[in-house]
């Protein structure tokens, strides 16, 4: 499929996608760049790649597709690291959870000669690192793409096929739209998951090693989101404010009717809205999605 | 182990502790009262009781235990329709996901010659009714125990026999402690899950499908929480009001930091506190509770 790839970010995702394109033999040649020695050693040590180095120069050479998968807040030193390197029609392609400012640094540092799809693959778990990657991280889940009215055809379908190559689906979109959409259905419940796990975690020693007992009962779940990358996640929010802050506020606004329900005894209140949520399960589970693979790994909560 | 049980309200922890009486032979006899002559029926069709009645008198003669299996909210109701067909030293528990105001409820209803061992298994899932039971419900899960001064020894001893029987772990804790714990545990979460599910059932309705769509990312969990029974859960929040407002109040408090936060771009706290949450994530797993069963159904989310 490509002559050669090369991947930036040996993480979760990077490490997945470099067994994929080994194990589906999407290119003849896969290089992968990470500013870890100890991480370029452990994939070599993997055999999930031809060749790791820490060389942005070495590493690029002769790529005609990269794939950025370090956090949002670095991809303007990577992009600012690879620029000379890169050939003319090379097709660079990201997987961050953020568009709109990662795009824009990104379109600021490349070379206009380049074929920018950025792209986010709608997967994950809570680990991290190059052996936390699996190859069927991907099966069944969406990767939404985000091309720029500059892109060309060709380039978003070659991407577009790797993926499909990977198990993934593709769903096109606008940066925006994206944003917003993933504020709501990621980075708000991130968010919240982080705030409700240190809540308990500032609480007196003998509780929280009780609230840890007892987990079981809707707490465990949170503990998990919240175990995320911190710089992936701390990345995200800061280049995601906007729809972030928008969402952020509806939902404390929600919450306050909540508080005031339960303070003033309201349960009718209450249970109008407990029954209106079962309806959005309803139709997640009838859409199928429910089905697929969990992003967060499967079966443990 | 018994001469005969009844069970009040068959629905999921009810059926789920009919069947494993059955199952183990815990009880000579096993009647069960629900006020539904659908559901009634439906128990005799899954055979999972010798006698189901929507008669409090006919369902309670000869019991030597008495398991409530209805919402906080109905408790005053059911042990007022009861207490005058209660012998003298017939054990009364309950399943109530919150201890302080039903147990008070019941002190007032009940006769002072029965033994009172209010109970709490920590074990559910979002579905209800008697069809959404399962033998393997309690299986590995915690039950707490929060007997009064009054209660005697054997009667402990006695449903702790029978919630061992079924497969759960029996803790022995203060009804106030009881609630603060469940109040961070299990209420505080799943109010934010209703919240946040209920946020997104708020936004235009091409947006909503979409979160739908990319509900995996984070989102779903949330939904499955937020699809737990609505009766239930209101009397949960309307019995439980001071321990929930005071960890919401905390959870507030962190939220309006994170909000601020992400505002003025703070990155250096926000990995602070992304960094510390996977500490609490470690200690579960460490402890094991993360390899049991999850309460809610599993492999699901």
């Amino acid at each position: 499929m490509f002559k050669q790839i090369t991947i930036i970010g040996l993480g979760l995702i990077g490490s997945s996608l470099a067994r994929n394109i080994k194990q589906h033999n999407l290119a003849q040649r896969l290089n992968a760049i990470d500013v870890s020695p100890k991480v370029c050693e452990k994939a070599m040590e993997l055999g999930i790649v031809d060749q790791a180095t820490t060389s942005f120069s070495q590493g690029i050479q002769g790529a005609e597709l990269v794939i950025l998968c370090t956090p949002p807040g670095t991809m303007g030193v990577v992009a600012g690291a690879i620029a000379e390197f890169l050939d003319e029609g090379t097709i660079i392609t990201d997987v961050s959870s953020v568009k709109k400012t990662v795009v824009k640094v990104l379109q600021e540092k490349l070379p206009d000669y380049v074929e920018l799809v950025p792209g986010h693959p709608i997967a994950g778990t809570e680990d991290s690192g190059p052996e936390a990657g699996f190859a069927e991280l991907f099966d069944g889940r969406w990767c939404i793409l985000t091309p720029l009215p500059s892109t060309s055809i060709k380039a978003v379908e070659k991407v577009t096929e790797l993926w499909n190559a990977c198990g993934a689906k593709i769903e096109i979109m606008d940066m925006d739209h994206h944003d917003l959409i993933l504020g709501i259905t990621s980075h708000l419940p991130h968010l919240i998951a982080y705030t409700i796990v240190d809540t308990a975690n500032d609480l007196e020693e003998d509780i929280r090693s009780e609230v840890i007992k007892f987990s079981a009962s809707g707490f465990r779940g949170f503990t998990r989101i919240a175990a995320s990358d911190p710089v992936m996640w701390r990345d995200v929010f800061i280049n995601n404010k906007d729809a972030v802050l928008e969402i952020l506020g509806r939902f404390s606004e929600d919450l306050s009717a909540m508080q005031r329900a339960i303070r003033k005894g309201d349960g009718d209140y209450l249970f109008n809205v407990f029954s209106r949520t079962r309806d959005i399960r309803r139709k997640i589970v009838e859409r199928g999605e429910e089905t697929l693979p969990s992003p967060q790994r499967d079966g443990k909560d």
